[in-house]
């Protein structure tokens, strides 16, 4: 059996953290997970569950992150791509530079929290086990905590073993009515983003969704190293089109199967989303770090290098970070990227 | 008739403008002035409108506030008390030291906003027309906009000329029904905590209300120069009784008139204050500073030195000053000294 291999997208820009998260920092950077790690260091710790050795996973990030994300991921072979192209493109290019045809590879997204590492390890063997056995393409389903349009939604079709489906539909993040018949159908997981399938099957798959990008990148090798591969990046990537492998490979392939997650899961895609998973006051209140909270109740107040002072608020999130503040209601957390942009626009004025 | 002087009262710490005011930075020293200046500096331009010369300005103030204090008062007299006393000591002390007996000089906070430059500065000469003349305290009296709860209330008395009455009651800050009571008998009228008085008339009624306060300052004098002044208060001050004019001399002299005002006046105690005297957005906003405004109403969003963005508030402060961070609704900004106190008291821990 060739070596498993696990490639960790850590390219992102979580704007939906700002002002915590910045170019320079992004989410998986920020040490938002349970424990005050990063997301990202927890992401490699649950890839070195699933591999013999710290140079199989492969982390793909934007060439100015590198340095970040190699302390992040000690021993990880860290991929710089030049400009951003979503997710295809990039697990198209790692994958075909620096892993073998026959091996199987895990992607995990850098900036997911997930609890249970133990649960986790065990279902991502049984995916690879499934992966390295049948030509099919392995997605991670979780069982829905409820109508979330957050997240994208997987159909599961026939069954084929315990919590192992086909999966019979994908269908980006629903309105909330939606989302509700989703989830009350009892049919619908959350699409984790986390899949594995063998290298071959993948490109077979992007070959019949996608075949101009795949073949500007299956010839790919890693011949002349990292700064070889990220040099015939700097010329391939700019002109890749730019769109996520649900859509380029997941949403059309006829060999999907969907495991459903025996592990706890969530994107932290909002403040919001990772105050659920913070210890809370007597009054519902998250402080963290120089946070003082004055008769709150349900409050979010983060305090990074300087005090966070909230007073007389009531489901309000209140951010001081890298030398700005954020307040809004939690309940439009998902919406914090209007905010940064609208800070970027001014900034360029 | 001997020369008139002011005496500006610029002790205060303004906390209620946490995280902008730092004791560093008191609030009359910050630029809350509806043209950017401080309210201090503003301050000093009207006293200007009323003496002969800069000279004649006194301004009484923290030792440590010296140096900012007369760069917003060029050529004025800036005296430091070693330790705050509240405002009977601090008149007290200055008048003994720095003004002729027989010398009429009105007491001006630093920290008020008053627009109308002209209005001010009529009916300050006829009070000190009305000093000079008779043996009496004058105060100003706000006619109320409404039953404000964040001001002291002075009923007038017989009618002695145009606006001109004898003060028959104060009353410290009332609550909200005693307030509405106070506005819609039309007898009373707030309490700017603005006066003109002879100094000899002041230390008469001192003698009467507070002995030991006026005997142990009475006989200081100016031999030494400010330093010498300085001196003697850093032996003196720190065994007075920490009491407000209002207390130790009005409440229960029988020789105090009240003069309506015939300017406009704020004291701007509170965020919210100075908010009504600013600009606003067509949603009611007012965004100061390095401000981000995103689908708020009626908002206070103020950024300096760093960002300060809100999104989808109604009714709020959200303020990013000094590397910190305050958001509350703007009803309760009054309660904002709640706050800088449990920051201190974390910093203290």
């Amino acid at each position: 059996m060739p070596d498993r291999y696990v490639l960790v997208l850590a390219g992102g820009r979580g704007e939906r953290f700002w002002p915590w998260s910045q170019p320079a920092r992004p989410k998986q950077l920020l040490p938002l997970a349970r424990d005050g790690r990063s997301l990202l260091a927890t992401t490699f710790e649950r890839a070195l569950r699933l591999v013999p050795s710290a140079d199989r996973v492969l982390v793909m990030t934007a060439l100015d992150l590198k340095d970040a994300v190699q302390r992040e991921c000690p021993g990880a072979r860290v991929l710089g791509e030049p400009v951003p192209r979503n997710t295809a493109p990039a697990i198209a290019a790692a994958a075909a530079g620096w892993i073998p045809d026959a091996s199987a590879f895990a992607v995990l997204p850098a900036d997911h929290a997930i609890d249970d590492l133990d649960a986790f390890a065990r279902d991502a063997r049984r995916a690879f086990e499934v992966a390295e056995r049948e030509p099919v393409l392995v997605t991670f389903g979780i069982p829905p905590a409820g109508p979330d349009t957050s997240f994208g939604y997987v159909r599961r079709g026939a069954k084929l073993g315990e919590r192992l489906f086909r999966a019979a539909q994908f269908t980006e993040k629903p309105d909330a009515a939606r989302a509700r018949t989703f989830v009350e159908s009892g049919e619908y997981m959350w699409n984790s983003g986390m899949f594995v399938w063998r290298k071959s099957v993948f490109f077979g798959a992007l070959e019949a969704g996608r075949p101009a990008l795949a073949g500007a990148l299956r010839g790919s090798s890693s011949g002349g190293g990292v700064s070889g591969f990220e040099d015939r990046m700097r010329e391939v990537f700019p002109a890749l089109e730019s769109i996520s492998v649900d859509y380029a490979v997941l949403e059309k392939a006829p060999n999907v199967l969907v495991l459903e997650a025996s592990f706890d899961w969530d994107d932290l895609g909002s403040w919001g989303a990772w105050a659920r998973r913070q210890p809370r006051d007597a009054r519902g209140n998250v402080a963290f770090g120089d946070a003082v909270v004055v008769d709150c109740d349900d409050c979010v107040v983060v305090g990074e290098g300087g005090t966070a002072a909230a007073m007389g608020l009531r489901d309000m999130i209140v951010v001081h970070a890298n030398g700005a503040t954020l307040s809004c209601p939690i309940a439009q957390s998902e919406g914090v990227r209007r905010v940064s942009e609208a800070v970027r626009a001014r900034g360029a004025e």
